[in-house]
C-alpha cells in the first residue's frame, strides 16, 4: 500500500476544505449576511468568524503537512489505493468540517453550545448530503450566524463535487475504477478508458457547477436574497437538504420556488452522464435510458398515489369551501415535492408529512431505499440495482423449477454478461438488509424509551425511520426525526452510529466496511 | 406432466384429511367435550356434528374420485410434478380444512358467523402450524364447540406430519426431492437415496407422533384434561399455536406446563434428524451441529437480554415487596417462554408482550424471521439460512476489495461446494424481502386508517408485524394482532393475502410462486 501517495491526495482534500471555507467568511459582514439589520459585527459573528478562520488555517495547515509527508510516493494509484482514499477521505473531511462548528460552540456562553459529536454528525450529515440536522434552532442570530449557516451549506456543495469527481477521476485511475464504474455506471460511458474517465470528471463537474449556478440565478429572480439561493442551490443540486429556516422550503410559501426545485431536485437525481448526453442534443438517451425511466415512472405513479390518498384522508387541510381544482393544485404541489425530495434523497420539506394518512408516510418509508439514478448526486441504493435486483430475483425463482432453463439477465434489451454482476447486486441489497437490521435494533436497545413520552409504541417506526433516512442520506424521517423535528433529541452513541451510517451510505458501504478490516490494511 | 398422478396423490391427500376429521367427532359428545357439563347435545353441538360429518363425506368422496381420475399414471415423480403435489395438496388442505367452518357458520343465527374467507384463513393458519386465529371468542361453548376445536387443532397436527412427510417421502422421490433436500438438510443426511428417504420419512413421522403423544401424557400428568392435553400437543409439536383458550397457556398459570412446553417446542424447533441421532444413542451429533448450537446461542443469548431489560423496566408486573429472586423467577419464566415460542414459530403466549419495552418488541419481531431448524416442523427462513447468509455476505465484502482472494464457504469447519448454494441462499433472502415489503405496503393502503382509532401512527409498525407472523408461520404480532388480540378486524382482501402468505411462508416460498406461473404448467 503506497501510503505516501494517500498521504499526498489526502493533503489535497484538506486543502480544497481550507479553500472552501474562504467563501463563507464574507457572509459574517453585516450588510451580505444579517438578517435583523442590527449594525457591526455582533458577539455571535465575532465567534464564527474566529472560528472560520482558526479551521481554515489548521486545514491548510494540515494540508501541507500531508502533502510533504507525501512526497516521493510512487504515483500508482491501484484499487486498494483508491478505496483507502476514498474512505480516509470521506472521514478526514468529516473531521474538518465539524471545525468551524466545534470551534464557535465552545465560545459560547449561551443557549446549549453542539457538542463534538453533535459538529461531527452536522459536519458527516452536510458532506454526506444527508441533510439530518441537531441544530433545533436555525433563524435566531443570537444561536446561529450565516458565516456558519453558509458553511453548513457549503458541505453539501463539496458533498455533491466530491461524489461526481472523486468517484470518477480518483476511482477512475488503474483498474479500481473500471471496476467500480462497471457497478456504478451500467451505461454509455462504462467502456471508458483512464483520460476518457478524467475527462468525464471534468464534464461531470462542471454540469454541477453550471446547474448550481443556474439554480441561484432563478432562486434570486425568485425574490430569494442571495444568501439563501446559493444555501438553497447548495441543498438541492448536491441532494442534500439542509436549509436556512427551520420551516425548510415551506417558509418562502411559493409554489414557483417549489416547483423550480422539484426539477432541479430531479436533475440532481439523473445520472450525469445522460445530462451530458441531453447537452450533446442527444436527448434520446435519456428517453431511452431504463434506470432514469423508471426513476420517473416510480415517482409519477407514487406521486399520484398520495396524491389522490392524500385528497381522500384531506391531508393537505383543504377548506371546506375550496374548489376541487384548487384542493388539486395543492394536493399535487405538495404531494409531488415530497415524493420527489425523498426518491432524490434530498430530504426538503414542504409540508409535514407526518400528519399525513399512513399509505403515504409507508410509501415514504420505502422511497428511502430508492435512491436517484447511479452517477447522479443522489444517495439510497439507486434505481438500477432495484431494477437488477428484481430481475435476477424473477429468473432465479424461473430457474428454481426449471433449472436447465439459464437466461441471461438483460437490462433495456441487452445481455448484461459481467458474471460477478448478480452476485454483487445480490450482496449489496444484502448488506444494506443486515446494516438496516441491527443499527436499528441497536438504536432501539440504547435509546431510552422514555423519549416517546407516553406513546413508547413509536419508538419502532420512527427509530427505523431515522436509520433509513441516514442510512439513504435522506435526512427527516417520522416522529420524532418527522419533517418538522431534528436528531437532537438522540444519545450520543446513536448520533456516533448515525455520522457512520451516513458515510457508509455515501460511499456505498464496501468503501467504509473494508476501512475497519485489520486484513485491509496488511501488505500482500 | 402427469396431471392423473398429481390427481391420485392430492386423491390421497383428501381421503386422509377426511379421515382426520373422524377423530373430532367424538369431541361432540357431552361426556367428553362438555365444559360446563349441561348434559345432551345442544344445538351449537348438533351444527359442530353435522358440519363434521359433511366435511367428512366431502373429503372421502372427493378423494375417490381423484384417486379414480388418476389411475393409469405414469408413476415416475419428476421435479415439477413434486413441487405441483406439494403446492396443490396445501391450497386444497386449506379448503378442505376450512369445510367444517364454513358449514358450521351457515347453520348459525348466533353472534357473528365466520365468513368464508375468515374459515379459509383459519384453515390455512392450521395447516400452515402458524395458529394466528380470526376467532375471538374460544371458551363460550354456545359459540364454538368442542367438535370445532378439536378440528382446528388437528389442522396443526395434519401440518406439521405434512411437513414432515411431504417434503421428505413425496418430494424425496426422484430428482427433485435430492435437490431440494440439499438446501433444505445440510448435514448428515443428505446424501440419502430414494430408499433411505422414505425411510427418513417414516423415521421422522414417528418422531413426530412420539413426542406429541409424550407431551401429551405429560401434560394430562399435569392436571390438563385430555381434550386440552392433545389440543396444546397438537400446537406445540407442530409449532402451530391454536389453544383452546383466549389466554393461550396463561390460563393454566402453571409454572411446570409452561416448562415443559419450552422444552418440547425447542424439540420441535430442532433438526428431526438430529433427533433420531440421539434416539441412536449418538447425542455427540446434536451438540456438534453448527445450526441448533447456533438456535440454542440465539434463544439464550436474546433470553438473557429480554429477562434483565424486562426487569429494568419492570415488564413482569413484579410486585414492590417482592425478592429479587422471586422477580427473576418470573422473568425468566415469562422472557424465555416468549423467546422460544416466537424462535420456533409457535406464537403460545403467556403474557401480554405488547407491553413491555421497545427493545423486547423490537427483538421479538426480528426473532419471527430467524425461525427454526431446517429439517424441523418450525417455519420462518430457518436458523441455517441466516448463518450461510451472514457468511455469504462477509465473505463477499472481503472479496470487493481483494478481488483475487477466492475463499470457500464453509459451514462448521467443511466446505459447502455446491456453486448454486451462494446463489439460492441469496436469492431466497431477497424473495423474502421482497414478499414481506410489498405486502406491508399493500396491506397498508387497503386497510383503513380508522381501525387504529386515535393512534394511527401505530398503522404501520402493527401491519408489518401482522405480515412478519403470517410470512413466517408465528400466529401473534405486535399491536393489533398482538398477544391478547387477533386477525379478526382485518379485511377480507387483507385476509385473503395473509392466508396466502402463510401458505407461501410454509412451504418454502417458491412451490407457491410457481403455482402462478403460466410458464411452469406448460408442457415442455
Amino acid at each position: 500500500m503506497d501510503l505516501r501517495l494517500i498521504s499526498k491526495l489526502l493533503g489535497i482534500i484538506s486543502a480544497l476544505i481550507g479553500a472552501t471555507m474562504v467563501f463563507s467568511i464574507p457572509w459574517a459582514i453585516p450588510a451580505l449576511g444579517k438578517r435583523d439589520g442590527v449594525p457591526g459585527l455582533d458577539k455571535v459573528e465575532w465567534h464564527d468568524l474566529t472560528a472560520m478562520l482558526i479551521s481554515m488555517l489548521i486545514c491548510f495547515l494540515l494540508g501541507l503537512l500531508l502533502i510533504w509527508l507525501g512526497r516521493n510516493n510512487g504515483g500508482q494509484l491501484f484499487r486498494k489505493e483508491a478505496m483507502a482514499v476514498v474512505g480516509l477521505s470521506w472521514v478526514l473531511a468529516t473531521f474538518l468540517g465539524a471545525l468551524p462548528f466545534w470551534i464557535s460552540a465552545t465560545q459560547r456562553d449561551e443557549g446549549t453550545p453542539m457538542s463534538l459529536v453533535d459538529c461531527l454528525f452536522e459536519s458527516q450529515s452536510g458532506f454526506s448530503t444527508t441533510g439530518a440536522t441537531v441544530i433545533s434552532e436555525l433563524e435566531d442570530p443570537h444561536l446561529v450566524s450565516h458565516c456558519i449557516l453558509f458553511w453548513r451549506s457549503s458541505t453539501h456543495f463539496l458533498g455533491g463535487l466530491g461524489i461526481v469527481v472523486l468517484f470518477v477521476a480518483i476511482l477512475g485511475q488503474g483498474s479500481a475504477g473500471k471496476a467500480l464504474m462497471r457497478t456504478e455506471m451500467p451505461g454509455p460511458s462504462k467502456e471508458g478508458t483512464q483520460t476518457r474517465m478524467q475527462h468525464t470528471a471534468w464534464v461531470f463537474a462542471g454540469i454541477y457547477c453550471g446547474l448550481t449556478l443556474l439554480l441561484t440565478l432563478i432562486l434570486c429572480g425568485l425574490d430569494m436574497t442571495l444568501f439563501d439561493a446559493l444555501c438553497h442551490s447548495f441543498g438541492t443540486m448536491a441532494t442534500g437538504g439542509f436549509s436556512t429556516y427551520n420551516k425548510s422550503i415551506a417558509q418562502f410559501g411559493s409554489g414557483l420556488i417549489e416547483y423550480t426545485i422539484i426539477c432541479f431536485m430531479l436533475l440532481a437525481g439523473t445520472n450525469f452522464a445522460l445530462l451530458y448526453a441531453v447537452l450533446r442534443r442527444r436527448p434520446g438517451k435519456l428517453l431511452a435510458d431504463i434506470e432514469w425511466r423508471t426513476y420517473m415512472t416510480v415517482i409519477l405513479v407514487v406521486g399520484a398515489l398520495v396524491v389522490i390518498l392524500g385528497l381522500v384522508h384531506n391531508d393537505f387541510d383543504s377548506l371546506p369551501h375550496e374548489s376541487f381544482s384548487s384542493r388539486l393544485a395543492h394536493a399535487v404541489r405538495f404531494g409531488l415535492f415530497q415524493v420527489v425530495s425523498i426518491v432524490t434523497t434530498t430530504g426538503y420539506v414542504t409540508r409535514d408529512f407526518d400528519g399525513w394518512n399512513s399509505f403515504a408516510r409507508g410509501i415514504l418509508l420505502l422511497l428511502m431505499f430508492v435512491g436517484g439514478c447511479a452517477g447522479s448526486t443522489g444517495g439510497g441504493m439507486k434505481v438500477i440495482r432495484h431494477i437488477l435486483f428484481l430481475k435476477i430475483v424473477r429468473l432465479e425463482t424461473e430457474h428454481a423449477f426449471h433449472p436447465s432453463v439459464v437466461r441471461p439477465l438483460k437490462l433495456g434489451g441487452r445481455a448484461v454478461d459481467d458474471p460477478d454482476l448478480r452476485h454483487n447486486i445480490l450482496v449489496y441489497c444484502g448488506l444494506v438488509s443486515v446494516i438496516f437490521v441491527s443499527s436499528w435494533i441497536v438504536v432501539v436497545a440504547i435509546e431510552p424509551d422514555t423519549t416517546w413520552g407516553t406513546t413508547p409504541q413509536h419508538k419502532l417506526i420512527d427509530t427505523a425511520s431515522a436509520v433509513a433516512a441516514t442510512l439513504n442520506n435522506i435526512g427527516p424521517g417520522l416522529g420524532t426525526v418527522g419533517a418538522t423535528q431534528n436528531y437532537g433529541h438522540f444519545s450520543a452513541p446513536t448520533k456516533m452510529l448515525f455520522t457512520l451510517l451516513m458515510m457508509a451510505g455515501r460511499v456505498e458501504l464496501f468503501v467504509i466496511l473494508v476501512l475497519f478490516s485489520p486484513r485491509f490494511w496488511r501488505n500482500h
